[in-house]
């Protein structure tokens, strides 16, 4: 199933994608429900896309494949590095970042992004995928200066549109080896599989959970592969993951 | 006013705090409205306090006073220092901070905290009020062993129940020039004024609006004073902002 969220009329709400339109759905995705009454199928030409859900919270994670870390001559951390983005952060897919007047470097880094379908608190990793509802594109915006020189991340990351996501929440995946890249003005950027983050989603989810109680919605950025760089004004992104599907954005 | 948020019957509701009880309000506390209807209030034996708002982020400032920055060694930033904690770190007042395992020095942190009362971007230092709810207490809970090993603070910050806020929201305060004390077991450890705050409640709503939109409801924690030390399972904690109240939990 691919888990859509747009807006009609001023409205938003929850469908299933399809080819020809989205079918909006009377149940609430994250429960457990029989329920599968759906209202009339609506073309896209009607409805604008928005991001797939509404998280309480973006859960980031920093240098979790090894040649991005390289990249930026930074050590492997012992255990995952966390940050997170606030939901004011959240584009909807097709829509525009805008750049920030006080950075002069705003970068693209692709991204699985995870998310939760049911209230996830000290799981385990044998368990965690039961906690898991799917798998979207996420693009955790940066801008590269402040996070250097502001030492703690939290402004560099969390501009408004800086974390572009979508466009379906794909729920019959597995994310363990998804062929994921990024395109630049059509240009190939970063290429990699998920076979190679050092943290898996199982080890994030239960990591993370181990901390704070993860909640339906709530999203897992699962950080980003080598080829990282910087956007201008008038630039396009396209990133693509297999099983999934591609996101776009323009840079505003 | 003071802005209280209950639990009675397992249902949650907004409603105003009075000496013999909480008044359930009919109208949502952050629309303008000029409804007034309210339900019969309910004795505070028939209700269990809760965090009084469900904010969508919760914004915090690092070393936003002299004498904290000093007791830490680290340099007055020239901009504020920003992190977030999630939602999901937020405790009722009198409730029970839980301890977590991973960590063996958690430190307490008074701070007056902003409540957003309106939709918040790139809003002036001189308009900045005219977006604030109100004020209540808050703790910034931090694990400050693992602040220091993690280099970024978002882990150590964000242990479920690390954000006890409340009593309840004061609507008719200046933030200006508050005494803000804390007492562990009954010993004072922190007490300042929210005058030495180094930038003040209209300069960070504006510096944080310039980044990020502040949705109604939003949290910011200013920063805390000198005087921040260890807790220990069992110790009880009492902090007072002067015009507001005092916000309480024990440690477990």
């Amino acid at each position: 199933m691919r888990l859509a969220r747009f807006l009609q009329n001023g409205l938003a709400g929850y469908g299933i994608y399809m080819d020809d339109g989205v079918q909006p759905i009377a149940w609430e995705p994250f429960e457990d429900s029989d329920r599968e009454e759906s209202f009339q199928k609506l073309p896209h030409s009607d409805i604008s896309p928005l991001a797939p859900v509404v998280p309480t919270k973006i859960v980031c994670i920093g240098l979790n494949y090894r040649d991005h870390a390289e990249e930026f001559g930074m050590e492997i951390p012992g255990e995952p590095t966390l940050f997170l983005k606030a939901p004011s952060t959240l584009l909807e897919p097709g829509g525009t970042v805008i750049y920030p007047q006080r950075s002069s470097q705003v970068d693209y880094e692709a991204e699985l992004a995870v998310v939760i379908g049911g209230t996830a608190f000290q799981v385990s990793e044998d368990d965690a995928l039961d906690y898991v509802f799917g798998y979207t594109c996420g693009l955790d915006m940066t801008a590269r200066d402040l996070q250097m020189s502001d030492g703690q991340w939290t402004r560099a990351k969390n501009f408004d549109t800086f974390c572009p996501l979508g466009p379906w929440v794909e729920t019959e995946l597995d994310p363990g080896g998804l062929d994921l890249s990024l395109e630049l003005n059509g240009t190939v950027k970063q290429r990699s599989n998920t076979s190679r983050l050092i943290a898996g989603v199982p080890r994030l989810v239960s990591f993370i959970s181990s901390i704070m109680t993860l909640c339906p919605g709530d999203v897992i950025m699962t950080g980003t592969p080598s080829g990282v760089g910087p956007v201008e004004r008038g630039d396009e992104i396209e990133m693509s993951i297999e099983g999934i599907g591609t996101l776009t954005c323009k840079i505003g």
